[in-house]
């Protein structure tokens, strides 16, 4: 295979989106991708979409959430939100707060954060499940239009051994998340003993590089690898999370 | 800002990479990348430029090396090489080796692997300075063609808490590792407390997309980033390790 041109359009016309908006209508709308294009979207505008949007001031900390702000010095109200998201704490230090989410996403805060939200004490949490909001994506899209994408949904997690976030699947339809690679032979004809590449990911970070923070732009589509899209939704974005038995530091 | 449209173009027309090989110039001849492009190359054929093969037939393991062969189930002459390229061991348990090598990276065997290398008992150790690999690269294109494009050395990682692996820089020349963002304002107004962008990671993940594990690219060339691309070398892809206060797990 001689390699292939990879595009990334940034996902422009949509407006600020509210809960109840179908987000895949909009797309197809705004957008129009075709099947063999795979579309990224950005946790936040899923997360507004679906009404998971919290105000800190209407939220009541318990004790564990007291308790974990002394800890990590964080808002307890932020905590409380966190903790009901979650299904352990990984990790509680100073400044930090790393939880395993009911959706089974190992990221700091159970991912919630304020950032392109509208209010100063508004917070977004994750979806509660981002592969079904993928699916729900993409059946949208498809009954827009007819063309059946891939959909990605993306946030921006924090790496162990590495400063700095890269955005990553939280949530995927109509794409193998996995590429399994393992018993193939590479360009000298050896056999690849290890080589599962996370696609899904990949393309998260992908879509990234064509938008900036502060440009309300709530995703991207990237085309060129037709050979990627599948007509079944698959296993989700789920997949991708290391079994307990897997997982070096549970 | 609006975004913008990003392409990736697999780096075509180099053939099999040998000791001594300038990278740079052979790019430069094959690819003709300008000056606003990010070439992300991949690690093997820099350590294949750099002479860092070797045969494991002629290593002869030591004790500590035996010791963990018999705790990881691993080839002894893997680890010889792996513990000789590491600082520390991060993590030793059956099929698993995690170390920190003399460059910083913590991965997998060192990053040593056999795959995509001619010869069944040869391995590919991980360039030695990767930023000083990035830098010289770049420096080999300027003097080919006189553009100076951003130049990324992408490695293959796992990743705690996630399946499969996803690329990574582990050097790079002529462009910020990590975009900051904090205390900018998002499109609300409202200030972003966290956010830092692993631009560098994201380029090789979005690199990786346009090529294949077996057709012999060695990289691939991005457009559509010029505002990121930096005259000075700037600080290398060595300023996304964590510092040691704060890794949660060393």
């Amino acid at each position: 295979l001689p390699g292939r041109e990879v595009r990334i359009r940034p996902l422009a016309g949509l407006s600020e989106i509210g809960e109840g908006d179908v987000l895949g209508e909009l797309i197809a709308t705004a957008a129009a991708p075709a099947t063999g294009e795979v579309v990224v979207v950005s946790q936040k505008v899923v997360s507004k979409s679906e009404g998971r949007l919290r105000d800190l001031d209407r939220v009541r900390p318990g004790p564990e959430a007291e308790d974990l702000a002394e800890r990590t010095g964080k808002d307890p109200r932020l905590l409380e939100l966190a903790l009901s998201e979650s299904r352990r704490v990984v990790k509680a230090a100073p400044g930090v707060l790393i939880t395993e989410t009911r959706s089974g996403w190992v990221c700091a805060n159970a991912g919630i954060d304020g950032s392109n939200v509208e209010g100063d004490s508004t917070v977004a949490l994750l979806p509660e499940d981002p592969d079904a909001s993928a699916r729900a994506i993409r059946s949208g899209i498809r009954r827009a239009g007819e063309a059946a994408p891939a959909v990605v949904v993306a946030d921006s997690f924090g790496r162990p051994w590495r400063l700095g976030q890269a955005d990553v699947a939280i949530g995927c339809a109509g794409i193998a998340p996995l590429d399994d690679w393992r018993g193939r032979a590479d360009a000298h004809g050896g056999e690849l003993s290890a080589t599962l590449i996370a696609t899904a990911d990949q393309l998260a970070a992908a879509a990234d590089l064509s938008r900036d923070k502060d440009d309300s732009l709530p995703g991207a589509v990237i085309s060129g690898l037709d050979h990627l899209v599948t007509e079944d939704d698959g296993p989700g974005a789920a997949a991708v999370q290391r079994p307990a038995d897997r997982d070096l530091f549970r």
